[in-house]
């Protein structure tokens, strides 16, 4: 029997391979892969081929069973990795630096920093004065984050993420000239809880007076902007290019889909699920899906229904003389 | 009576703070702060406790004397900082640098840069070839700009911020293959005025031969993407994730609301008010409000909603059969 | 007669300028303009002044040879440029580095990478392990790729960019608390073709288990985000702000406008037009130009037709009504 030395597709998969099976779309690829084995659930066991090449490996779950396979064959790749701090990182004399840190070249770490036993920091990240970032934490490489920035335990923050940039806070001041700005000082700092993820080029601004707050196990993708004060609950996830305004409170165990938009200065409760490029702009209390989504047709379609929309409000008038007796 | 070391909001406050309050929503909280001072309108005395614990600072515009005061509480950390130029900045001997100015660890200055006094320069940052930065500036961690951006005093430029890549300019060619596509080469650059401010991970393209000029005052939140040639005028505002495709023009004193998205080659005249998530795809001359976004429900309200909405035309047409005699 | 040193447009270019006219909206500029010579149409003859003071470069497609010209005029300015490797560049040994090779400073190269003939990095690039790329390739200043990142020959990269982050994949896992996330691994890594161009700030995630793959002379804007595993037909172009979620195809020669939004797990045929701010939720087989957009109106008109949006299966149910005998 091969010895297996890695996760594979069912399509890719190799003699070495482990593969997986979760959605039933995919049961007829169980007859064709050259897996060495498969984690399947038992409603699969009847779609088996006959003469099954492949060890069958059967479990309540197999997609959760997958990704705590991914995690202990990435555990065993990193365990081979040399762990030190490279000679060109600057590193203030004032931080902490717990035990078995990695810090890559050209990283900077200001003032007063202090970082857990166990975190990666990758190459050219910048860490402003006064952050923390807890235990097993992993930055990636050219990370930012701005002063007072307190990162949770086992966090992962991905490449060009910056943590802490100012809020988007100005007074209108017309003291020398019409429709003036007059800056804001951004003094609140960024909190994150444990066993949370932010994505590539995700920016997370700093609280104007008080913090901006995310729970633990929220996972944030790439392109998402959290604006100043905005505080999510546990477990919540967002997909890629979302945006939520300043202020905004979001609950716990809820997602929000790709390029879905929040106003500021308005609350979700829990288990609110926005679908993608939804416009929210009112507060959401009610657990539940909700949409708003102009639906996309053949392009002169669009252009006859859109037509006809910027006249429904006379179109109803029209219906209502209709039914006049 | 105690010495105020800082600002804070009216829930948060200690006897070490000032706190201010503007908004009618939260007059009830003046009975409960703990803040030493409160800057308020006069309409908010009649508000007070009877037993006032706190000095009031009474005053036309709340939020302006706040952001003033926030701007004072951090001119004094920063007086308190030393400024210099870290030895492992890599600076072309051609670049021209002011007083007082502070350069980071790790940041590439290229030939015939210009840096007025006072500027202070983040580490990581690159600036290329023959950029002009103006006294008094700030770029805070890993801004890049590319060659010939010309940026004005006073500005504020956030971490990750690309100013002057190529804007998006392909010619199409077919002389190798059906599709293909020719590179135009972008050779204009980008000005900004005086007062400016970038938010993290925004991008301002270059112009293909004139430049992309952004006015004085002008203020970008994060994920902003400006085109190639995109020009707009003084003291206009963008919040987050707002998309402007290249040679559009945008007036004075306008607000662009976040994810809203402006076609390419139109023009906005002064004043024009974007709502978030709108897309423009035509000239506006007439200041004033405009709004373009799929009211939110949910989902299946929205399914139903939705279905009915890409029978419009047939829907009036039917109205129209029922308005015959 | 002047020697002609570069190209500019017809309004700003000198008697040292080559200028080009494609849109006949411009004919009128050839009357003032100053140039040197313009290249244009043999439509466009029968509109220059009597006493045309340029020199006429009439071609089939100005636009076109515009392009190549704006190229030919970059070759000459980068061949002047002196090309090494600067000595704060930390490349590991076992990288293999090709001739004629421009690495800027304080660039990190990891284990395993090979970088072809003529290839240009700019400053602050870090590029993971076992990455490749080809010849003639340019990153433009602090590119991210992670490991496992092959780039074709002649490609583009802006800076911010960052290639081979983690895609967006959890199991939801419930064994310690309801609502809780275990991440999934991303082992798949990016493969790119030649001639592809990757704008500022755009995140294209690795793959979960197979690669994400990006065919050749594939162009993108600045601020795009690619999910994982997602595919993408040859001379395919998307403006920026584009979302594309996890596992979607997309075929050849296709055209994204400006902060269009694609689903996970669907597939788009050959030479699809998506238009900008669309959100496409389904599989589109049919080439053509596809649109989906609220039509932006005055504030207080959109208001009033957004109402009667959200009560348009009721009002079908009254045309009914009306329509019975």
């Amino acid at each position: 029997m091969p010895v297996i030395t890695g996760i594979a597709s069912l399509t890719h998969a190799t003699v070495q391979s482990i593969s997986f099976l979760s959605n039933p779309k995919f049961f007829e690829q169980l007859a064709t892969t050259k897996a060495a084995a498969v984690m399947l659930p038992a409603r699969a066991l009847e779609h088996l081929p006959s003469q099954t090449p492949f060890l069958v490996v059967c479990c309540e779950d197999p997609y959760l069973l997958y990704s705590r396979l991914s995690q202990w064959f990435e555990k065993q790749r990193l365990a081979g990795l040399s762990r030190n701090i490279h000679p060109t990182a600057v590193i203030h004399e004032s931080a902490r630096i717990g035990n078995n840190v990695a810090i890559g070249p050209h990283v900077v770490i200001e003032e007063n920093v202090q970082i857990g036993d166990g975190v990666t920091i990758g190459p050219a990240c910048v860490i402003g004065r006064d952050c923390h970032i807890g235990a097993e934490s992993l930055l990636h490489a050219r990370v930012t984050f701005y002063a007072d920035v307190r990162l949770g335990e086992r966090c992962i923050i991905h490449s060009g993420a910056v943590l802490g940039a100012d809020g988007f806070g100005f007074a209108p001041d017309a003291t020398r000239e019409p429709g003036g700005w007059s800056k804001i000082i951004q003094f609140g700092g960024v909190v994150l809880g444990n066993d949370v993820e932010v994505g590539a080029n995700t920016t997370i601004d700093r609280g104007a007076l008080d913090d901006t707050v995310i729970g633990n196990d929220v996972k944030l993708d790439n392109l998402i902007m959290l604006g100043h004060n905005v505080q999510i609950g546990d477990h919540t996830a967002m997909a890629g290019c979302v945006g939520i305004a300043g202020s905004t409170t979001i609950g716990k165990r809820c997602t929000i889909a790709g390029a879905a938009m929040l106003s500021g200065h308005i609350t979700l409760g829990d288990d609110v699920h926005i679908s993608g490029a939804t416009s929210v702009m009112s507060d959401i209390s009610k657990p539940g899906r909700y949409t708003g989504v102009f639906p996309m047709a053949e392009h002169t379609v669009w252009q006859k229904n859109a037509a006809v929309l910027l006249q429904l409000a006379q179109l109803r008038r029209r219906i209502r003389d209709l039914e006049k007796p």
